[in-house]
């Protein structure tokens, strides 16, 4: 199967030999993709020209009805997307489901938010500030549509979710998408595409993929473009440096590495429900998607009289972990996407060893459910317990990203919240407690460092959305480290494919202006 | 006078030579300035750490209050400033209150803000989302002040504004600010900074002052740091491809060039009160400051059939303005700040004119009132006129920073608008029409390529503030070539300082965090 790109209004061949897709279960090439030879100004001022107009033409309203025909394109072909996840990402079931239907159901959320926003084009703010002494002059505040092209590079984890996510805020902003995958998972993305454009339900030029290396994108980015990227830290800052994003200045959002944490509370001790509650959780982030989830808990901060116990529990459920090629329906942990990943997983195991004894895991599974540990790219669930979390650098800097978290003791709160920051800005963090004025107080404390903060009481339970999950009602950034980009959040999402203006003039003129516009806060 | 720095809560001189201040009437040295050899790593450090944790001490009603006794230290010694205005800028007493009482009004209106978001430190935003199928977990959005110092260099045009627009939103969102005045103007930032500080209504730390240079600054900057830059794009992009700027990824907004029209309505023509007052902001467009304000009209968009009547209008009017010191109190026009900006200013003129014929001035005036042609950087009101401006290019791109603006005739309202947008991104548009729909509709199409669009009816009048002025209501910015920044805006100014975070937990929580926050939108 070779992959192509859906650019200026067809699937196009890359002229070059492709790059392979493997299984990571067995290593066997199932895809090739390459989009060498494509004109990346053309297929921006595609986009730009036609797509923008062909969006600029629809309401929010309409633009929302695109959002839900694309869903259910997606929805019909749900078994076929969860097929291509588990043979091209190694993806259990339960792993696929949170990539497709995640990319799904945000799909479906921006519909909505689109319904809701109604027959305009534009949006106003609330409020409007008399300016001159007689109330004959005022001051309104709105937010037009950029006029420029979306590219939006997404990373191997999330074909699908990390691709729809980004193209429901854009296209209900109003702005044209160039999609590129990650090569390595590509496929998925691809079939997805090809479903949607076959199905006619996206304007001409709204959606774009290419699928291949992208040389040249970036160089084709003009000022009113924008180019969102999730990633390596080490890509962002190249990226930052392009000689054309430092001439033209586009819109650049990235979202890199975070080193996550979690901080159970000194009131969460053995026994209680939320000490259960927080073992469940770090037990789904060593085992879910084999732990390849940006805003997974790298870090479990735990009161340092209940870290013996909490190591225990743990250690005590990741032995009854299956690891193996999902096919096998008991397999909870997949492999990683590819052996170089496998191999940088391990590496960084190694490094935080230097500052952590590792108390489960730590390399290649020795017994593997149906595949091979030479062929398969494979790494245990892997829990390491640093002592002195204090004197430590590599154990909040280095995101293994695979299934791996450090345990760290802690004496106060404050000093979890001084170790939660230690890793230079985050995008999620969590907190188990009962007490509502530490949870709130915490939480405020913790803000600043994340994107986002989640915290668990008795009365919240279990049924809290997931220290990973991305909801697409909260917003998905981190500071710092963790790229200072901002994504999703409702409408916040499409601030950054907007552009905020104040308006000045008469009440007579602000009343018509105002009916042009739905209302709501970016 | 020789100018110093006050930095890590003291004055202290800089050991090299300095660079002179001068007069631009007469070119004789009035100051010097020189910071090389103050640790940048320490200053930075000083005011990140002591100015940081004293204004967290604070609420924003107690920053409010902090900001009033700014304004009043300033206000008692408002005399003095415009003396200074007048012998560093060459600034006329109506260009030098631009300029302070209009910091002085931007600190007062930050002020009003703190005591109206009360005694939080925090902010959280409207609505509350339902995650959970169970009324049991939910999600609220909280600002929280990033842990950083606010590095600000400022353009030297307005010493006072440019200084206390930036420190007022950032004092206002707990940010300690670092200001580096251009040098050429910085006498009259040193003493405002040094009545300040003596009055020692500031808390130690939140308001540091760099005179010279500058050097290192920008090195030592942290991820959770900000540089905000109002100045040319060729510095925008040196620091945008700082080197650690981009390792270290500080968030950065830039304020630089902006080629700003103004689009006069077919409605508008000869004998109707529109035509009178858009001939009346043309002149002061050509007149105030010198015309050196990066929000001022450099380009006029007029009507085909009604541009001789224009033209003829303005330089009738041009005509009568007196040229020369400001100390004549019939001077309309002040010098340029210096004699590089004068020899600049006259080689843009030279640029437009290969697009453009000159209908006035053109070059330095014949006669001055009080002043020398050789010693002063005086520039005459220049208006040129561009037959072709769809075949214009420099026209559209060189922003002549003095009194000079470029005619340009269009057909409809449409080409118009295009005409604008030739500018690639700008401040400020303005346009005069009576018909409310036109205006709206046409503000909306506007509003994509800049940051404010004033809108003057006859129920308007001669009661607009002004199409160069920056009003604190409402956002300082403009999307692609005049930087991507946004500054001001009420409330939203405080966006750049602060972050963005989903706090997710139960109702309980949510109930406590929003008891600890002031409720707003940025």
């Amino acid at each position: 199967m070779r992959l192509q790109s859906y650019i200026c209004g067809r699937w196009t061949d890359g002229n070059g030999a492709g790059r392979p897709l493997r299984n990571p279960v067995t290593g066997e090439v199932v895809a090739e993709a390459d989009a060498s030879g494509i004109d990346p100004d053309a297929a921006l001022g595609f986009a730009r020209n036609e797509g923008g107009a062909a969006l600029n033409a629809l309401t929010f309203a309409e633009r929302g009805a695109v959002l839900k025909a694309i869903a259910d394109v997606l929805a019909a072909n749900r078994d076929k997307y969860g097929e291509i996840a588990r043979i091209n990402s190694g993806n259990t079931a339960v792993d696929a489901a949170i990539d497709i239907d995640g990319g799904i159901g945000t799909l479906r959320y921006y519909a909505r938010l689109g319904r809701g926003l109604g027959e305009a084009r534009t949006i106003v703010e609330e409020g409007r500030d008399q300016l001159a002494r007689e109330p004959v002059f005022f001051a309104g505040h709105v937010w037009t549509t950029r006029p420029g092209v979306a590219v939006q590079v997404n990373a191997f984890n999330f074909p699908s979710w990390g691709l729809w996510e980004k193209v429901a805020t854009a296209l209900l902003a109003g702005a044209p998408s160039v999609a590129k995958p990650a090569t390595a998972t590509a496929w998925l993305s691809h079939e997805m595409v090809r479903d949607v454009v076959a199905s006619g339900v996206a304007p001409e030029g709204a959606l774009n993929l290419v699928c291949g290396g992208g040389e040249g994108l970036v160089g084709a980015l003009r000022p009113m473009d924008s180019l969102a990227f999730t990633g390596s830290a080490e890509t962002a800052r190249a990226l930052r440096a392009d000689a054309n994003i430092l001439a033209r200045a586009p819109r650049l959002t990235v979202e890199a590495d975070s080193v996550n944490a979690t901080i159970i509370g000194p009131d969460a001790g053995p026994g209680s429900a939320l000490f259960d509650l927080a073992v469940r959780e770090i037990v789904k982030a060593l085992s879910v998607k084999a732990g390849q989830l940006c805003t997974n808990i790298r870090r479990i901060l735990v009161a340092r009289e209940h870290r013996d116990a909490l190591e225990e529990a743990v250690a005590a459920r990741l032995a009854g972990l299956t690891v193996g090629d999902p096919q096998d329906e008991t397999v909870r942990v997949g492999p990683l996407v590819d052996k170089a990943q496998q191999a940088q997983a391990l590496a960084g195991i190694a490094r935080l060893g230097a500052e952590a004894r590792i108390v489960a895991g730590g390399g290649v599974p020795e017994t593997l459910a149906g595949a091979d540990r030479e062929a398969g790219a494979f790494v245990a669930p892997t829990l390491l317990s640093c002592a002195d979390p204090a004197d430590g650098k590599a154990v909040h800097e280095t995101e293994v990203f695979g299934p791996c978290a450090t345990v760290m003791p802690y004496g106060t709160l404050d000093e979890a919240t001084a170790l939660a920051a230690r890793a230079g800005g985050s995008l999620a963090v969590s907190l188990f407690s009962n007490d509502p004025d530490v949870l709130a107080e915490t939480a405020l404390r913790l803000a600043p460092w994340h994107g986002r903060v989640m915290t668990v009481d008795e009365e919240v339970g279990r049924n809290h959305t997931g220290h990973p999950i991305v909801m697409p009602q909260c917003v998905h950034s981190g500071p710092g480290r963790a790229g200072g980009g901002e994504e999703l959040g409702g409408l916040r999402g499409l601030r950054f494919h907007m552009h905020r203006s104040a308006i000045q003039g008469s009440g007579t003129m602000l009343d018509r202006l105002e009916g042009l516009c739905a209302r709501a806060a970016l």
